[in-house]
């Protein structure tokens, strides 16, 4: 705490406030006036305050109506720094290591704990994805919302969070492989989605590997032809 | 973009120019009138902007000798928003769930990949747990340390960044379990390093295996014992 501004200190004694007082996702904070009051700070630090945590995503700030708790408070993007990795293509190549261990064992619990509603939304997303690749169009955001719907399946409040972590860096700072295995897509998805319908673990879990392991060796091999990074 | 406030705008512009010039951790930034002029916006809103990276730890202010590039360019405090999940006992048990499917893989992958002075590195870290037990003093923080150390002898980015989150989100908010087992720790955390040493990818993937499940168990009973939550 010692080497704080002012601004920050604030920032933590807001934060503190907020689980406190137990507010919600979407809540609306209490105005400046009043965080001022209730933190013992002016009102230009409260507003500083406030700007610190909206920069985490915790706050919203939404001009003429207030401040509210994030609904995903906390969660930025990009939060384990991918950007600012020197070396994106080995990124690339170790988040793709990272998907390997962590997916198989996902598509796992999915198929035990999925409930029926998630079976139908994850099914929804099969049929768009489908119909997108039928279409040519990109369907890489959906494939996304695919592996994200996984791991909400799977009832762990942690690796809700982390996948669409894992899968966003790799889209984001990765275009060297083009997404034109339609038909790998096509069955592989619908496989898992009908081994978590018939709660098989095994069978998702191994359909997963499959589709990963899928996905490196398309990656190596369009690695291996550039000879510069493609990023 | 179209939601967003001119400060905002401007520290997505800073984020470009720190990429697009290459500046490395630790790199000095241009001062605000300098910045001023190549954003082509006003000082106030480059202060602002700063001040909305520096709370993403993506900058750091020193007052008086002026703004950085942070070492640890965006990794902030509970990047996946641990602390606003309501229910924390939960969180541990899945957090716990997370540990054993990755953490296996990565002892296996340290004693592939790890280096000598990593090695030594790791091995010291050992040893300082072990004199914190002799003294029965208080070894979460250097336990903690051993974990992050293994995922940085895998030699993974992504590894490296995201294993600190989790074992740091388990400490946080759980003081469920008291870390007794003296014993149990100092022979596991000896025999993961020996199976590193000689390089042994599935001897060490077992006895980190062997090491969470034993803590899940441990867990499984405190929480048995007590009625409500402790944490």
């Amino acid at each position: 705490m010692k080497n704080m501004s002012l601004a920050e200190k604030a920032a933590h004694e807001l934060l503190s406030y907020i689980h406190e007082n137990d507010l919600n996702t979407g809540d609306k904070l209490p105005n400046e006036y009043e965080l001022s009051k209730k933190l013992l700070v002016g009102r230009n630090t409260v507003r500083e305050a406030v700007r610190i945590l909206a920069a985490r995503n915790i706050l919203v700030i939404k001009q003429g109506s207030g401040t509210f708790l994030s609904d995903r408070p906390g969660i930025i993007d990009d939060p384990l720094g991918f950007s600012f990795m020197e070396d994106q293509r080995k990124l690339v190549s170790d988040l793709m290591q990272v998907r390997l261990i962590i997916e198989p064992s996902i598509a796992s619990l999915a198929a035990q704990n999925a409930t029926l509603e998630d079976q139908k939304e994850l099914e929804e997303i099969c049929d768009e994805i489908e119909i997108l690749i039928e279409k040519r169009e990109d369907f890489s955001e959906r494939d996304r919302d695919f592996h994200a719907k996984l791991a909400e399946c799977t009832q762990n409040l942690v690796m809700k969070n982390l996948v669409p972590v894992i899968t966003r860096g790799v889209v984001a700072f990765a275009h060297t492989v083009e997404s034109q295995e339609y038909q790998q897509t096509i069955e592989t998805h619908r496989k898992i989605l009908k081994a978590i319908k018939e709660k098989k673990p095994l069978e998702a879990e191994q359909a997963m590997s499959y589709h990963i392991l899928y996905n490196i060796q398309r990656f190596e091999s369009e690695d291996k032809k550039s000879e510069k990074p493609n990023l």
